[in-house]
């Protein structure tokens, strides 16, 4: 339940503001004790570099966790889109 | 509070078996109504081809859905990963 709570927690304090968001959440269950080092850290800058691809990233828009259990890792990503779309020139409305 | 709904689902789901499972969630909040395409689909794709040199990922063990509003896109892709480590063989307990 650690997941929700996350989303719980950044979605309610990020509710009153309207801006452009992005979360990323990969979450990786392990069947048995884990034994193996974790590839999230390395994955977590191969999504940022594919994700960059869509949206424009400031670093300084960005939180990072990763938290690690012998069960669970959970990696997220919480990113504030500057105001304008993918592609496109947008007016707001 | 979709975000939640999923997520709850899926690990009640989940949790009787033990299995090794990989959750990526991604979800873009739109401060304004939506009127640019979405770029989930092929993030998808990107997203997955990342995540493959990591894990092996049988494609006929992956869910993936896709859930759009005029507020809010939400990504999710669940994968039964096969049971073994990323890089080393490993024994089950």
């Amino acid at each position: 339940m650690r997941l929700l709570d996350f989303f719980r927690t950044r979605r309610a304090s990020s509710a009153s503001v309207a801006k452009e968001r992005l979360q990323i959440l990969v979450a990786h269950e392990h069947a048995h004790r884990k034994r193996t080092p974790s590839y999230l850290p390395l994955l977590q800058k191969e999504l940022l570099a594919v994700i960059s691809k869509y949206v424009k990233i400031n670093p300084d828009d960005m939180k990072v966790s990763l938290e690690q259990n012998e069960h669970e890792e959970i990696l997220e990503l919480n990113i504030v889109l500057p105001e304008e779309s993918p592609k496109k020139a947008r007016k707001t409305n």
